[in-house]
């Protein structure tokens, strides 16, 4: 596959995963939205099916999406490593895209919300108790469960357009299951690009964009990407 | 295809569709029903599983139900100017009949429901906050992440019956992301045939049609129709 | 098919349908139970689900579990008329020994229940506003979408063990948003054997059995099922 | 299949679902978790989709998962004593393993949690009503249930990868229907393996691990899945 396919198709995804993933958050947490206050439950299946709108447009590349998931598939000898940073590169790039398009289609909401905290929650996932190495083991945890069900799915394949269902369910498990401490970043484009978002947009009545947590994000899920690659031959019976 | 078979087969779709997903907002909207305050995530499985029941009888019309669909098909070239024009008429009766059937359905609590601007919420969308410009970028947005996924799916076809499950998860995904500021009407035909159901129908206590936003979901689902099938071939690597 | 074989798999897949379904209502209605006032989104999910673990069970006779299935397969000329007395006295045995289970799986919440009417949702459905003429018209019309989609489902074949997840998919739709006015028997049997049940049953505390309704959700469906047999070769373009 | 397989892969299957399975309700059980309060419906599929990720992972032993499962598969010949014996000491294993993981993920909310009660409910079930008798009738419906549809998917089949899909929602309709008094352990390791974990572990401030109720949820459901075996062949006109 080509590096610019690669590079376009990720982009593509991940720009879909997060523009429906934040907005999800920013219906039921933005001020006056008709999904205010609409439950955790409801948070989780967004999440989930913006996975599977995301997976649908970008199966060209594999519908990676996710740092975790790439460096998995780097482990696993699926790609190599200039793929691996076009990967890399292309799906921050979406996941800022995506943040962007959210706050645009939520412009008024923004505009009127008084909560700083609620607006970098549309981007950016945060800790209910900040306590950072108990917050990595859980971004792990996480992460380690999405890889690792990911490869049993397709026995070391990347996962196709047929496999988009299964991974939203995948997704809404998580979120439901492993979700409660640290929201589930379980992605590390899907946190620090949207944080980088958060950052530069002008967003009306900003607070700021919590960067002593952002580094859990980003190394909890490699670590459990990375572990879920390394372990799936012992732990999965791969045909 | 001939365009009686094209006319009925959309006008039956777009019905059942109106009927089951103007009925989820009748059924938490309005006094005594039973499924008053059920929250949005279950209005929004209701117009997603709607739209699964839509599709699901009028697959031998490719089921566009929607003319932002239909618009994005023309474009396309997959049906020419002619049969557009019977997508869209058809697609205006459907919506028609199927606000009426909602009504019958539920007319004891119409009767009985005090408030004008539930009994209006029935049939077509509003925004949260009244903003005609920005009202207007979040319906193209939403109607662009349609559209721009249904041709991912078919790759250009127009969707098969084997294709309402994943029509209809994408559907309460938008729902759920992008639902917060107008109500996701994301389909001219879905909220301006139900408007003049509104307008025209016996309702006992309804207040005003709120034709002055009604320009809202039929241009910005058009723009966003329109915009996903001329970006697909740029965005979409296409087998 | 033998008589035989349809009267074992259809009150199987009926006791099953009304099990599931009936204990739904028990755990979100019920006093003390872990669901209770789970939300309407749950009881349409659990009714859903029931159909789908009825159908999986059943699939050997088409898994009509339905008077109102029968009587439109009969119409279509799928099934003859001794059959149609068994599929119905089946569906009606089933029904009664599902609502016997779901009594004794819930003993102990029914003997603590203090409400009558609490007790009698449980078994059978009742009208959110009283008034027979409105509360037929809308349980024709919920059963008109539940057999005109399965028909289309099936382009006139019965539903086969695949068509379990789509079956449930369209009871949930149903259910969400066409249970409003009336509670969505749906269905004679699902309301008439538990009915029966409520009856006979030494349940302690119990209150009449609301004969005077009980008219309208056999009636209701049996038309609405007929209905959509009649008019499914207009408007369904039948392979 | 050699022992080995079915011990490595039982245990990974097992740990899978407790993990995910008990995290749902941690998620909504302990305090300041995001998902808390999420309620019942959440519950279930976080459930649901449990079991379709320790399917998933499972497969190739045919993911029993379930003592319960066991008993029938052995019933009716499909395994030997030997592996059953394999089968049921990988799945304790397994449980006890995701219990862990469930704590360490969830450290921070177990240590700040007030209630021991809240503590315990992560990993083993309770009755709503104490009462022996009848929780485990509920036990054994439940899981008759469970299994019994499991052997209509299959025919006599173990689960296959592609059957993940339909058991998860099998275990979400259960868990919304029969879930109410007892909170569906329907599975002796998932509930004994758990509770095993709670005894042992240095979980800080909890409470005693209710060995009284303890034989309940293995009982039942090793008679629930021994009736499906033994009731199928009669019941189900198996191919």
């Amino acid at each position: 596959m080509s590096l610019g396919i690669i590079f376009l198709s990720e982009t593509v995804g991940t720009a879909m995963l997060l523009l429906l993933g934040g907005g999800v958050v920013a219906n039921v947490a933005l001020v006056k939205s008709k999904g205010f206050n609409g439950g955790t439950l409801m948070v989780n299946f967004g999440w989930g099916l913006a996975v599977f709108a995301g997976v649908t447009v970008s199966y060209k590349s594999g519908a990676h999406l996710n740092p975790a998931v790439s460096i998995a598939q780097l482990i696993l000898g699926k790609i190599d490593f200039v793929q691996f940073l076009v990967y890399i590169a292309a799906q921050m790039v979406g996941a800022f895209i995506g943040a962007v398009l959210v706050w645009l289609a939520y412009k008024n909401h923004f505009d009127e919300e008084p909560e700083p905290a609620a607006k970098l929650g549309v981007f950016s996932t945060g800790p209910a108790i900040r306590n950072y190495a108990w917050n990595l083991v859980t971004e792990i945890i996480g992460t380690f469960v999405l890889v690792f069900v990911i490869i049993a799915f397709t026995n070391g394949k990347t996962p196709s357009e047929l496999g988009a269902i299964p991974v939203a369910f995948l997704v809404i498990a998580i979120g439901a299951s492993l979700g409660g401490p640290t929201g589930y970043a379980i992605n590390p484009a899907r946190d620090l690009g949207p944080r980088i978002a958060h950052a530069v947009l002008p967003i009306k009545g900003k607070g700021g964009s919590d960067w002593s947590y952002a580094w859990v994000p980003v190394v909890g899920p490699l670590v459990g990407g990375a572990l879920a690659a390394l372990l799936s031959s012992a732990l999965l019976p791969l045909a």
